[in-house]
């Protein structure tokens, strides 16, 4: 079972490729895809989506996994930009028949660290834990990845979510 | 000038292609892309991507034409799944190298009718009235995406809208 984990942004979005074969976890690939500031929104989502195909297409991930809308709830313009990005990565996953995945930011830091309230410092150290990283990985849109990777590959279901399930999970925990 | 304009919507996305040629406007297609209800969201959003993908390959429009997101902006949980259909459809314009314009529903409503505050059946009549069309277009978003479409042809600027533009648009007007 090979997931891959991504934290979606239109600066950097993060990704991690990690792998569960006879129940020992490896991580395969992790970095990041950058946009360049000076680009249009359209021409930002395309090299989000051209990254993500090739990463989809090198490793053949059997699904993937994104964090959950909530925690950009609270701000609206952040949460439609990122819509758009979200928007693009799905499909990427989609054009390769690839099941997508959300969970909250509670329910993945509770995986990764066994509390819902985990600050950014315990997740990067259970993730360094978890893959015997030596160093905290750089820049951060890294380890979140890693986390929404590992949440995927614990929680994973038989069924992908329909539609009514992501309108649901929106402004609720 | 060959103009695409598009009515996103994860249920149904309408769409419109126009033409001015010689300073004659005509209608070349106009129509829905419509969504299976049952589909998970990257499904639906893949349907509205391979749509639109085979309309930009059969008319190799010049430009794209959407509305705002302002319009949405109350509503967080609409205006976050739209920016979902929007990545979509702005990354199939991006792959075909089109160039995309927003506008707001105000701009639009300014420029079909004469008047920001127009109703739904103004805007209805006076895109009737602009292609000699002998019915309501149907489903309305049809007559939106017209409506999108008309505008983005009489104010299309030389050079493409940077990433700023759109933050700087969003929840303004």
């Amino acid at each position: 079972m090979k997931i891959l984990g991504i934290d979606p942004g239109l600066g950097i979005t993060g990704y991690a490729v990690i792998e569960n074969s006879d129940g020992k976890i490896r991580l395969l690939e992790a970095g990041v895809i950058r946009g360049k500031s000076k680009k249009t929104l359209p021409e930002r989502i395309h090299e989000i989506y051209v990254g993500l195909e090739e990463i989809v297409n090198q490793f053949k991930p059997d699904a993937m996994g994104l964090e959950d809308l909530y925690s950009y709830y609270k701000r609206p313009r952040t949460a439609i930009l990122m819509g758009h990005a979200r928007g693009a990565i799905m499909l990427a996953a989609a054009n390769a028949g690839i099941p997508v995945y959300s969970y909250t930011a509670t329910r993945i830091k509770k995986v990764v660290t066994g509390n819902g309230q985990a600050s950014k410092a315990q997740m990067q150290r259970a993730v360094m834990r978890e893959f015997n990283l030596t160093e905290i990985p750089k820049p951060p849109d890294v380890a979140d990845a890693l986390g929404i990777a590992l949440t995927c590959l614990f929680l994973i279901k038989p069924r992908p979510p329909k539609l009514n399930d992501f309108l649901k999970n929106i402004g609720k925990e």
